[in-house]
This record gives structure tokens, C-alpha cells and sequence, in this order.
């Protein structure tokens, strides 16, 4: 049994403002980390809601984020946009940037925004819903800490690097989905630790490189990715584009970057955005054989992604109300003193 | 123990020529093919070598493929370049557009080709490949035949829908991977049925949605994508871009257009293209970060992909001789009488 404080969307998003303006962060910064999150708890998405307020805090008193950077925004080439985050959290940068990425989208038929020097706390599928919000099919991907051993090792080396991805519904909920790569969240064997409970199989190996349940041996050793080679492959792909490519930090280098204080961890992202209108004279009707795909995932009783998010959306729009725990409520009024 | 025929690699090559413009295939379309097929075989990509020469020809005698199809390319936007592969295959068509693509990744950034209309048998790696040696990292995806059940799901719907990256290595072999989203090949299920074994768990469903790894069951049922609903999610993701996005064929709207006849599938693909070039000024020093990450992989003893295709390579090309077996020479030779 846990006891709950229920509260308006506007109140959770006023009280996440007065946090993050209170701890360090400007106005602006605080804007648009507060909307993410409200976003997320409207989205019952509990891991990436109002309890995000706390590790923006520890972060931000860490003293490596600038709570008031500016972000820049360099018109880099005719497709790439290119946001220097300065140290500061990802969001108020990714806001900069994007409408310069969707007018380029708009007029080369695709185009890519590359957000660096970021603390990146977020879910990526409010970014690439933003894109779907404006007609366009989106892709994003970063990634994080080296906590997972690639297919076939024993050591960690490559990020929980989610991969998402959007396809605009005009009139529905978009097609959205936004996977890590590791085979499960960080979080969940944390979870396991704390209850002293065993993890799954094949999600993890230990120091020594074998497979194991213990919750703790997989902290101190290494998760696998999802998907045996293959999601190590695509782990690897997104490694290189949100890293290298875009001048930015792998996972293993924002991991020694961190040095141990387990802080929001510091790299780049990479956004490409597509515009169906560009591709083919008769969007419409191509969206409509889009449509036909998605009924057709649904009448065999298979979910689309996100749809159980959506059914989150709905049951809290229609009170306008998010609950979460007293005792996650408390601790975050104490950052309010 | 099978009998083998070894031939030169020239001779692969004059073979696969001979056999392709003597089943109506034109000269350009017989080269493109051939050079694809010969490079499979070097690389010892079995499925993807020799061997197509029968499906080939016997697509090519159901009469839905027109061998001498000239393919158009359109400047379709500044990032896009689109190839209307007019029921041709879809080789000649992806080399009629990929200096249009290079060029446009490297005005831009990043840049698209769609290839339409196109029938397509062929791995993609050797495609991203030629964008590595052109020092551009790059995608590619398509559709196939809907012979995969979305993850949840009970009957099939999505292809075998094969994703492959590349990351350029100068002076070195490519970082290249190129894997289908469906669990298996399809070509391994039916190897298991002809030999009457079993498959493995967790691969496909019988008709009535339920597990099987009765490979007869499983052909009649569904096959299922790698990696659950992360796996499916890419899936899903592929039939989109290089489907309605460019204004081409689903994977399920594919297989109703052969009408079991078990040609060669006709559909689109899509390529996508990015210069490191562009996107910092200093790309040497990020390719070198690229460069330790890829080191970190194989110095925990985990293999990167394709390594073992690269490993085929060098001891095809030291000798300059592949192998095939003798009745699948035979049955080739027969296609030139």
C-alpha cells in the first residue's frame, strides 16, 4: 500500500518550476525540464516524471551542470543543425534548435540536429512526438553510461542508448516508440537489488563475465544488450552517431567523464527528421496505406508501441489530475525550503 | 560430405554474366547482379552467392520482372535522390543513383535514396559498404514478403525487413552490419524442414498463434521478429520508410502482389546517407575516438559484426578461387544450355 498526494497538471508543473528555479536553474532551463516531466507523469512514466526533479537537483549540486547556460544554435550545413548545449540539461537546447531542424527537413526532405555537450536526463520520445506534432517522421538516439558488455564480452562498454522513433497520425495519436538497448533498464536491476529479488535471465553477466541472476553481481559486472548481436550491433551504430559523428562523448568516455558520482551523465544527441510530404506527390494516400498497417497490427490483438502510454494520457487528461507517492511528494518539498 | 567445384573469381564472374544475359537479363543488368552475387560468394555469404542465380532466372521466367528495365533517376529534392527502378532489379537502380546520393551528403549532410518499384534479393551490406569506401557512414532497410507476426500479434504481417549500417574505417575493413529484424532467416526454417529438425524456441508461432518449433508449423504460421517488441518496433519502423514513406509497397501488400508464386519480392528501399565531413571540424579525431571503441570491443573478446564475413574475404581473395557445390555448379551450367 502506498499513500499517494494527488495534484493538478498545472500544480505539478508549478511546484517542478519553483524546484528547479529554486535550485540553480534559470527560468528558461526550468521552462522547459518542468514541461518534460510533466509531460512523462501525465504519461505515467514514473521513472521519467516529477521524480526526475531529485536527481536534477543532486545533479545540478554536483556543480558540473550549468543550470543557466545559453545554448547556441550553428546553422552548420544546408541538413545540419548543431546545438551547443554549453554544459547546460538537453531539453532547453533541443528547444532552440528545432525549428531550424524541421524547416531543413522541410526543404531538403531530410535533415539531422545534433545536440552537444548536453546533461541528458529524457525520455526521447517527446522529441520525436514534437516532430510527429509537425507532419514529420522523426529518429533519435544518445548515448549514455558504459554499463552494458556488447554481444559475446564480458566487460561494460556501450550505453542503455535509446533508439526512437516517430511517424505522424494527423487526427490520431502518433506512431512512437522509444526503446533502450540494453535488454532491460538500469533501473529495474537497481529495483531488484533494493528488493532482494532475483533479475531475468540473459540480462546480465558478472565481473567475471558469466551469466547471472543476482541483482548485484549484474550492477558490479555487466547488463547485454536486447537481442543478442543484433541489438549490440544497433547499440554500437548509436554509440557512433551520437558520438563521433557529432564530435561528442561515447558512453564509456561520459561514464569516466562522471568519475563516480553517478550525476545525470553529460553527451551528445543526434535527431534526424523526415518529411513524408517531400518524398512522394501523394503523401495522403501513402499515409492512409500507413493507417492499413497499423489496423492491421491491431485487429490481430497486437499492441502498437506507446499504446499503453496513450491509455495513461487519456485516463489523466480526462480528471487532469497525476498522483505519485507522499513520500516522493515530500521529498520533493523539501527541495522547495 | 559435398562435392565442390572451384572456380576463379573471374570465373564466377563470367559464369553469373553468361547465365543472367542468356535468361534475359541485359548486359548492364547481368553486371550489376553479377558483381553482387561474386562479391557474396568471395565473402562466402552463401545465400547470397551463386545460389541466386536460380531465383534469379526463375523470377525472371514468370515474366513479372522486365530484365531490360531502364531505371530514372529524379532529383526529387536537395536531400533526396529518387530512383524508379521501372520493375527492374533493384542493382542497376541503386548504381544509377548513388553518386547523386553521395553528392547530396555531402552538400548537406545528410541525404536520402529511395529506390521504387524495384524487385530485390540481394544483402544490403554490400550497399552500405560502397558509402563507407566513399567515407560516408550510411542505412539501408526494406521490406519483404510479410512472413513475420508483429511481437503479440498471431499471424503474419511484417518482412524479414533487413537493417544495415556502415561506419567508415579508412585503411581498414568497415564497420558494417546488416541484420534481418526477424529472429531467424527465413531460409534457416526451411533448411530445418527439409531436414525434419527441429527450430529453436521462441522463433516462430503455428497457425493458431501458439509457440512452435516445428519448422512445418512455423512455415504455415508466423515467424517472429528478434527481440520481442524492440525487435518488432524496427519492424515496424522499416515498413514504414521504405514503404509508404516513399510511396512503395508494405511488406504484406508485396507478398499479395506475388500471389504465391514465390518470385523475387517487389517493393522499395531506402538508403540513407551522412558525411562525418560535415558534421564536426574535426572528423579525423573523432574517427580516431571511433577507431578506440571499436578496439574496446575486440580486446574483451567480442566479436564486430561482419567479422567473420571479412575473415571469409581474406582467404577468399588469397587464394582468388571460391567454392561451390557441384550440383549447384551443375544446376547453374544447366541454365546455359
Amino acid at each position: 500500500m502506498t499513500e499517494l498526494v494527488s495534484m493538478s497538471l498545472s500544480e505539478a508543473f508549478d511546484i517542478s518550476l519553483a524546484v528547479l528555479e529554486g535550485n540553480g536553474f534559470s527560468r528558461d532551463h526550468a521552462e522547459a525540464i518542468a514541461t518534460v516531466i510533466c509531460d512523462a507523469q501525465r504519461d505515467e512514466c514514473h521513472s521519467h516524471g516529477l521524480y526526475r526533479l531529485l536527481v536534477c537537483v543532486r545533479t545540478m549540486k554536483t556543480g558540473i551542470v550549468d543550470g543557466k547556460a545559453k545554448p547556441e544554435v550553428f546553422d552548420h550545413a544546408p541538413g545540419i543543425v548543431r546545438v551547443d548545449a554549453k554544459k547546460g540539461y538537453s531539453l532547453l537546447a533541443l528547444n532552440a534548435g528545432l525549428s531550424s531542424l524541421m524547416e531543413k527537413a522541410r526543404n531538403n526532405g531530410i535533415a539531422a540536429m545534433a545536440i552537444q555537450n548536453c546533461f541528458h536526463f529524457s525520455a526521447l520520445w517527446p522529441e520525436v512526438e514534437k516532430l510527429a506534432e509537425a507532419g514529420l517522421a522523426g529518429l533519435a538516439m544518445n548515448p549514455s553510461h558504459s554499463w552494458v558488455a556488447p554481444a559475446g564480452g564480458r566487460a561494460p562498454l556501450l550505453g542503455t542508448n535509446p533508439f526512437a522513433f516517430a511517424w505522424p497520425r494527423p487526427g490520431s495519436e502518433h506512431f512512437v516508440f522509444d526503446f533502450a538497448t540494453s535488454a532491460v533498464a538500469r533501473g529495474e536491476i537497481e529495483l531488484h537489488s533494493r528488493a532482494g529479488t532475483p533479475i531475468s535471465q540473459s540480462v546480465a553477466i558478472d565481473r567475471n563475465g558469466n551469466p547471472t541472476t543476482d541483482p548485484g553481481a549484474a550492477l558490479a559486472g555487466a547488463m547485454l544488450p536486447f537481442g543478442g548481436h543484433k541489438g549490440s550491433a544497433l547499440s554500437l551504430m548509436i554509440e557512433l552517431l551520437a558520438g563521433p559523428l557529432i564530435g561528442d562523448l561515447t558512453s564509456s568516455e561520459s561514464k569516466a567523464l562522471d568519475g563516480g558520482i553517478d550525476a545525470t551523465p553529460m553527451h551528445g544527441e543526434l535527431l534526424i527528421a523526415i518529411d513524408p510530404k517531400r518524398f512522394t506527390d501523394e503523401p495522403v494516400r501513402h499515409s492512409e496505406r500507413a493507417e492499413a498497417l497499423f489496423n492491421a497490427v491491431v485487429a490481430q490483438g497486437a499492441r502498437l508501441p506507446s499504446q499503453r502510454r496513450y491509455e495513461a494520457r487519456r485516463r489523466t487528461l480526462s480528471t487532469g489530475h497525476v498522483s505519485i507517492p507522499t513520500a516522493l511528494y515530500n521529498d520533493i518539498c523539501a527541495l522547495l525550503a
